[in-house]
């Protein structure tokens, strides 16, 4: 296959595709989207890669403006939603985000365009993550490390994790391969979706309404939630207040499906038993917040789900899946519904 | 098969079992042995529990010396060395630990005594902590709690954990469980044996001399060796400058197989990336050690091992197959090698 069968002009015939790659300031050299790295990608896919230009710019370049009326595809971690007006050929933005919270509402998304993510990249590396995180919680390192600030020797034991419950809410991508990890754990993995019922890779899946007094039977309560008006302050003193006691909690979200004071009084009270989070609010979290010096608390950069060697290669493969479905006429992969907001 | 079969007095004839049990002052009652959890282990085994007496004393009780002398078999976590000339029945002792570095050297243990150990009990939760502390130091945890401690954002990212190398030092029942849970993460085990060559759960085996020149190939360096006086000490400076730059180290064995203080020092000079350490030089820490500030190392209290759930009954199992295996003439599991103290 060539890739000029990927694309065609308004009157249907083989195009050029050009794709305008926006690169966010300071983005490590592993995360860049580059010729080489697309030319791979389109290889794998067994499409020989011909008559694409690829045009990069930081964020906030000027120069964006004008490169917009050219480019079919745009692939980035932001959009400039300002500028999109005059984005006439544009068809697809494939974003190097799993969520996309930061573009809420879509509002500014033209119906013509399709707005992809980049859900399911992190898979390995999360699960992994995730296994961590478990195993921490239920080995009682959050409380290790708050006693070694001390210089306390201060012994807890606990058997194996095997037989424990999580509780998992999300069973999207991320939800998934926390499932995945837990499994691989024997640790009983059961979601909380929209709807509840059987899905993939969980024991069971129950509805946000049958959670509320599953939340008392977890060992460990995950959260892997996209940020929405519905989800947003969704762990609050309430949420907690219901875990058993001991539990432990994670979150693999975002910062603000927490409301992280009455998680720093859970942890103050002895409530849960430890918790990890890789989100918090704000991002960085400043020197002189609260919740660096919470009892039974580790805080991680937001970096669970960054995998530098192969992210950018996974983000593509969608891509050019996506060309293909386009060019097809077939549904595409990790397309953004606009009336769930993810 | 009842139990009585199981011994014999001096001329031969079915006797009954008198088995002295001392627990150490303070012991958590999930590590209590008791007639109740003895039963469960002869029933687990098929052998009717007839005829056999338990006796229990607190270690250091002075009725000690008179119950040993009725003893056919000890269980416990220390030996009251000196009062073995009057144990004129006893012919099996049974410790509760994997080590016994406490009680080294071996000469006080009368020739007709079998001395066994603990060793393997730990296998479940020993696999799970090994993969924690394998994820851990991959995913930088030790840097992001010091960083915490400072109140620090400082990302590190890393890709999926598989395909690292672990380079294990010891290859017994803990090298093997440590092996298995790198298996499971699909990272190379590679031990480290007194006679290097094959082993069962390790990619491959290489000897003390080979190991030299392979500690500057491995993603992490883990010791689970016994302490004996030819691995005292063993991870010194040289050690640990053979290491790769921003390699992991993790113990799991005994604390004087570590020069702390080149430990330390390879931590604040960068070497390391990163250590986790569940024993140390004495234990407990005393406040005042400078082990608890060094960078990127976490120090737990020798919990790794202990499973309460599992440790008594496994143990118990051992013994019970053992008292079996002596009945019946056969080679002891776990019996000490006077020669090589282990």
């Amino acid at each position: 296959m060539k890739s000029t069968e990927l694309h065609r002009d308004a009157d249907g015939r083989p195009a050029p595709l050009r794709l305008l790659v926006l690169r966010p300031p300071g983005q490590s050299a592993v995360f860049h989207v580059t010729p080489e790295r697309l030319a791979a990608a389109f290889a794998r896919a067994g499409v020989e890669m011909r008559e694409i230009t690829v045009e990069t710019r930081p964020d906030g370049d000027p120069a964006i403006a004008d490169a917009l009326v050219r480019a079919d595809v745009l692939i980035g971690a932001d959009v400039p939603t300002r500028l999109l007006g005059a984005a006439r050929h544009l068809g697809l933005i494939q974003l190097s985000s799993a969520g996309i919270d930061h573009l809420l509402p879509l509002d500014w998304l033209p119906r013509h365009v399709a707005l992809t993510t980049a859900k399911g990249v992190h898979g390995a590396k999360l699960r992994e993550w995730a296994m961590m995180v478990f195993l921490m919680l239920h080995n009682q390192i959050p409380h290790f490390v708050t006693a070694q600030r001390r210089h306390g020797w201060e012994r807890k034991l606990a058997p194996s994790v095997a037989g424990r419950r999580a509780l998992i809410f999300g069973t999207g991508g991320i939800g998934r391969a926390i499932a995945a990890g837990a499994g691989q754990l024997g640790i009983e993995a059961v979601g909380v979706g929209r709807r509840g019922g059987p899905a993939a890779g969980f024991d069971a899946v129950l509805s946000p309404a049958e959670a509320e007094t599953a939340l008392g039977t977890a060992d460990f309560v995950v959260l892997a939630l996209p940020l929405t008006p519905a989800t947003r302050g969704i762990a609050d003193a309430r949420f907690f207040g219901r875990m058993a006691p001991g539990a432990g909690f994670a979150n693999f979200g975002r910062g603000d499906l927490v409301d992280q004071e009455a998680l720093i009084a859970a942890l103050d009270g002895g409530r849960l038993g430890g918790a990890v989070i890789d989100v918090t609010t704000p991002e960085p979290l400043p020197a002189g917040a609260a919740l660096w010096d919470a009892p039974r608390l580790i805080v991680t950069p937001h970096v669970s789900a960054d995998d530098p060697a192969g992210h950018v290669d996974r983000m593509l493969d969608i891509l050019v899946e996506n060309l293909r479905r386009r060019a097809a006429g077939l549904p595409l992969l990790n397309e953004v519904d606009r009336s769930h907001g993810y």
